[in-house]
C-alpha cells in the first residue's frame, strides 16, 4: 500500500503544502499566509499544523510524516537557531510541530530542499552532482555531491548570497559585512545595479518611466533597451563570478537556477554561462546550466524527499 | 596478522613514499627525486615502482596495496587528465603503477590526501567537516563532509588557488584568468605583493637588502620590520577572503593549515583569523583554525588511509 506525505516550504509570506505519495507524486497543493509573530516560531507552526491536521481528515492510507523547509540554517535536521525573514530565535521546529500534529517532522533550509526537489523530480534528475542556485530577493544555494545535500557544521552550508566580491562596497549587506553578492546578483540587487548606473548615465531608456524592477530590466532587455543590456551585463558579471567561485569549490556537473528571476528563462542561463566562462578555471568549463524545472514547488518536493530519506 | 601499504606523495621536484601498517603507523619513510620527463607518466611511474619493489624485499607481511597522491585532478580514483606540474596528460596512473608493481594501486590530487592524511592522524581528527588549505607555491585545498573526502564531477574540487579575488588585476594567473587567490596568498603571491609594495612605498626595510621570499618576509616582520607587517597585511586580507569564501560554501567546524608557508606558525594563524572575521558569514564565526600536524607526511598518510578505504 503507497504510503503519504507532506511537504511544507515556509517562506516569508506565503507558506505552501504539497501531499506527496511517496513514490513523488504531487496530490494536492495549496498555501496560506506566513503569520509573522512572535520569534518562538509556535504561531507558524501551528498554522501549519492546522491546516495539515484538517488535511488528514479528508484522507486516508498511511502517513509518513511532513518534511518543513525553513529559510534559514537548521542544526540535526530539527533545530532553527536564526531565522531573519521569519524573525525565529532558536525554534526547534520539528519537536515543535511533532507535538501539534503527532507526526514525524524533519526540518532543513529551504534552498537545501529546493537542491533536493529538483534532484529527485526536476532538472537535476540523473545527476550525482548540482549545486542549485535560486535568485529572489537573495541569493540561495543548496549543494548535492554524490546524491547526497551538503550541510556543513553550523547548517549554513552554500551561503553563496554572502560570499566577498566587491571590496569598494561602501553600503552594507542585510548580513553587516560590505559587498556581499547578494547585493549585485539577486533581484534586490539588479535593481540597485540599474538605480546606480542611471544615476550616472544621461541613458534614453524606459527605465527611466516607473519603478524599477528586476522584471521591468529584464522585459526593457527583451524589448532592446540598450541602457538595459548594459545594466544586465554588470549584473550578469558579478552572478557569473559568484557562481564561477562556487564551481570552483564544489565542482558540479550542472548548475540549476531557480528562484523568482528564473523566470527570465534562457536568456539568463545565457547571461550566466558567458560570464561563468570568464571566470571559472578550466576544467570546470564544460558544467551545464539549467533552469529549475518544478518552479515553486520544488521546495515541497525537496521536503518530501528528506523526510524519505529519514523516515 | 597486520597488514601493510604504501602512501606515496608525488610532488614536483621529490616523491615521498611512506611504508604504514593497516592502523596507520608510519614504520618507515623516504624519498627520491622527480624524474620529470615525458607526458605519458611512465618514467616517474616507473621510478615508484623500482623503490616500491625494492622495499617489498625487506619487509614481510601481507601488502594492501599503495595509494599515490598527485599535484592535479584525478577521475575515478586512478585517472590523471592533466598534471601541469609533471606535464602530464592523460595517464592513467593507477593502472600503469599496478602492472609496474602487482599491487592494488589508487590515485587521489595530493591536497585531497594531506587533507584525508589530517582527518586520520593529525589536525582534523575527530572532526566530521574540516578543510585543509596548503600555502605553497600556490594554494591548495581538500574538503572533508560527513567525513568523506569530496571530489567533484571534474576531480577538480575545491579550487581555492583559482578563485577570483581581484577584479583589476592585469597581469595573467598561471591558469590564464586574471586575480586568482593564487596570485596573492600563496609563497609567491606573498613575494609579488612584497615587490609591489615596495616598488609604491620608500619604506626603510630590510627587505629591499637581498632576496625577497616568503621566508624573508615572515622573519623580518617577526623582527619587527614595519613594511613587512603591511605587506603581509595586505597578504592575510587576500587570504583571509578567500577562506571566507570557502567557509561561506562548505561551512567546515576546522581549517587546517599546511603546505611550507605554514611555518610561520601562529603568527600566521593569527593574521588569518583577524582577516577571515572580517569577511566571513556570522554563523561561521567560531569556526577553528589549526596549524597541521603532520607536515610534509600528510600527503603519504593520507594516500594511505585512501587505499584502506577503498581496498
Amino acid at each position: 500500500m503507497l504510503r503519504y506525505g507532506y511537504g511544507v516550504d515556509v517562506g516569508g509570506t506565503e507558506i505552501k503544502f504539497g501531499f506527496f505519495t511517496e513514490d513523488g507524486e504531487l496530490i494536492e497543493k495549496w498555501s496560506i499566509p506566513t503569520r509573522i509573530n512572535g520569534s518562538d516560531g509556535r504561531e507558524i507552526l501551528s498554522d501549519i499544523a492546522k491546516s495539515v491536521n484538517e488535511h488528514r481528515k479528508t484522507v486516508s492510507g498511511e502517513m509518513i510524516g511532513a518534511g518543513i523547509g525553513v529559510p534559514g540554517p537548521v542544526i540535526d535536521d530539527r533545530f532553527v537557531p536564526v531565522c531573519e525573514n521569519l524573525y525565529w530565535r532558536n525554534v526547534d521546529a520539528a519537536d515543535i510541530l511533532t507535538e501539534y500534529t503527532g507526526l514525524r517532522v524533519v526540518c532543513l533550509n529551504d534552498a537545501n530542499a529546493a537542491a533536493l526537489g529538483e534532484m529527485w523530480k526536476g532538472s537535476a534528475s540523473g545527476y550525482r552532482n548540482s549545486v542549485f542556485i535560486t535568485l529572489g530577493t537573495g541569493v540561495g544555494c543548496g549543494v548535492i555531491q554524490d546524491g547526497r545535500l551538503m550541510t556543513g557544521a553550523h547548517g549554513t552550508i552554500a551561503e553563496i548570497g554572502h560570499i566577498p566580491v566587491e571590496p569598494h562596497e561602501t553600503e552594507p549587506c542585510s548580513c553587516g559585512k560590505y559587498g556581499c553578492l547578494e547585493q549585485y546578483a539577486s533581484a534586490s540587487g539588479l535593481a540597485r545595479i540599474a538605480t546606480r548606473y542611471l544615476e550616472n548615465h544621461a541613458a534614453d531608456t524606459v527605465l527611466t518611466h516607473g519603478e524599477i524592477t528586476s522584471k521591468t530590466i529584464w522585459d526593457a532587455y527583451k524589448n532592446g533597451d540598450k541602457a538595459a543590456g548594459e545594466i544586465l551585463e554588470i549584473f550578469g558579471d558579478y552572478l557569473g563570478r559568484g557562481i564561477a567561485i562556487a564551481a570552483n569549490m564544489c565542482d558540479p556537473e550542472i548548475f540549476i537556477i531557480g528562484g523568482g528571476m528564473s523566470n527570465a528563462g534562457n536568456e539568463l542561463i545565457e547571461l550566466i554561462r558567458r560570464n561563468y566562462l570568464k571566470y571559472v578555471f578550466r576544467t570546470c568549463s564544460d558544467t551545464e546550466f539549467m533552469l529549475a524545472k518544478l518552479g515553486n514547488d520544488a521546495g515541497a518536493y525537496g521536503c518530501m524527499y528528506k523526510l524519505l530519506a529519514e523516515c
